[in-house]
């Protein structure tokens, strides 16, 4: 099945995710494979094997978000002036997020931008960085500071890669997934309660809605300014317990799910959302192995963190919750107190 | 005098250059002066006197083609981050074009893309990096390889700032100017043998008439993919000319005004193009002391060189040429011997 992601204006951007066993994949230019080892063990061959170009080269980078710098973009970029790759030539991005943003900024501003096509291998890359078209990489300031919006020329979304995939990393694709449904489409939340995403059929289907779902947020605003943020509903949250815990402990989705009941606690708190939709949420997290708990050590420290965060300007924080399944509410600047009663409740004994 | 910018959609992005005195600069954000020392030191003070932001930061940068390098690039945004600048925040490019690519390449890629404000100091960055969007740096492996296009949000040309500039640097800019008329507009060039340049007034009139036409032409091919590549009139041999004379050697409009002066013979040599109006070019650059003569030392490595270039895809290179004074014409893959014949009459011991 296809998705056609239509953006605004000049027209010849458009692409279409193809969710489906990989084709054979045609570019009449040099191309160059990005990969990391781990990926290109396990999977190079079946690509090499779709993949017909004028020449075709493999571009092999460490493996992990330590590795997503500006020195990995310039080893690859030296890479693709080693091979004398010209303005028509194409980058192939093969492997999870990390490859994937770190591909398309390199195709970005290689000679002032070239086209490359996604092939992401993992869940969360498949539902959550195929769209959107957001590229960059870490600093000694942050994740993601350094970038450009920089969109693919084509995505095509296996699951056959996902075989491979150990369960934990499963797991945090489908928070991605979960959140889609409860910030845009409680029809899909219901189905989602009612299907298991470990049949292959169940999800190629949820796949789908997820990126038609961020297609069309990501076509209302593109450059992120205004809709766009709901994508971050438990983000804001996970960003502070990925920082806490250390980049590493949690995995980026599982952190979001912890930060997607956090979020859904303070909507609560803030007489938007019900208790019982938010045990809907919790429990189907839970089905698939996510956590749901967290022990945080002081709720004022967590607190402060929020404004360290390059989404606050002028100090005020925009928190994305539910007011209930299906229905985003951007809460502007809550009063400190309410949050902190909510983020008391996760505090180290008072947990539960 | 005004000059408006109207770019392909999404049109938010048309911009205004503004040919005129500095007027007050209002920036409703940060802003971030990037500028050199040369710069700095002569021109600071009045640059500041005009620009109101809520906090202004002065980035310096060392002077020069050789720093117009990545690791240039991470200084700039180390020094973004260290302001804490956000995503609203404003960078001001104060310099010639080195200055302009980088600070237009930082900005595209800082978050993902903030606005930046032009004022060039240079009549080269004025005529021609004013318009274009084009930024970007140079590597190991040429000039301008690694960049982005992105439009600023603003252009101020004043003339002022050339009242320091050296005479050899103030004819690079005039070099540009000739080209644009050659290639677009024959009223233009018979305007520009009967005014001189040197004369505030007619300075004024000139760069309008080059921005202007630019402008006619990068709309139409914002991503260069075909009209724009007449901008490249003279720049083919001057390419060549500066890796073999050392880049230093010629100032980069001093190159162009020989190349241009190559281009013409080969035009002449192709039946394209008569004497008579090539002496009329030849004339024209040389009233500004702009070099028009150069010695080859062999032909066979300068034509090889030729392919070297990124412009050159698949072994065939388009060479610019005038048909008529104001009117181009692309030559695309002439016969290696007819260009040859040209080089050579510029080898040692033969020229004039």
């Amino acid at each position: 099945m296809n998705v056609t992601i239509s953006l605004p204006q000049p027209a010849d951007r458009d692409y279409t995710i193809t969710i489906d066993e990989l084709p054979p994949i045609r570019i009449d230019a040099k191309a160059v494979i990005v990969t990391n080892p781990k990926v290109s063990g396990l999977h190079l061959q079946r690509l090499l094997e779709r993949i017909e170009a004028k020449e075709v080269y493999i571009v092999v980078i460490p493996d992990g978000e330590a590795y997503k710098t500006m020195e990995t973009i310039e080893f690859i970029l030296d890479r693709l002036f080693d091979h004398r790759l010209d303005r028509k030539s194409v980058l192939v991005a093969f492997g999870g997020g990390v490859i994937g943003d770190m591909t398309g900024f390199a195709a970005s501003i290689f000679q002032r931008g070239i086209d490359f096509i996604q092939v992401p291998t993992t869940l969360l890359a498949q539902v959550d960085a195929s769209v959107g078209g957001k590229t960059g990489i870490n600093n000694r300031f942050g994740k993601n500071l350094v970038g450009a919006f920089h969109q693919p020329k084509a995505v095509y979304i296996d699951t056959h890669w996902l075989k491979t995939l150990p369960k934990r990393e499963f797991a945090a694709g489908v928070a991605e997934i979960v959140k889609m449904a409860v910030m845009f489409d409680a029809d899909f939340f219901c189905w989602l309660e009612t299907h298991d995403l470990n049949d292959e059929k169940s999800l190629k289907e949820a796949i789908r809605r997820s990126v038609e779902l961020k297609a069309r947020v990501v076509n209302e605003d593109e450059k992120e300014k205004g809709v766009r943020a709901v994508l971050n509903y438990g983000h804001t949250f996970a960003h502070v317990i990925e920082n806490f815990s250390g980049y590493g402990t949690y995995l980026h989705g599982e952190a979001v799910s912890i930060g997607m009941v956090m979020a859904n606690e303070l909507a609560i708190a803030a007489g938007l959302f019900s208790r019982e939709e938010a045990e809907r949420v919790r429990k189907l997290l839970q089905r698939y192995g996510l956590p749901v708990d967290y022990s945080i050590d002081s709720a004022d420290r967590f607190y402060e963190h929020f404004f360290l965060d390059k989404k606050s300007h002028d100090n005020t924080i925009t928190f994305i919750v539910p007011e209930s399944i299906g229905r985003y509410r951007m809460l502007a600047g809550p009063e400190r107190e309410l949050v902190l009663s909510v983020l008391k409740r996760f505090e180290k004994g008072n947990e539960g």
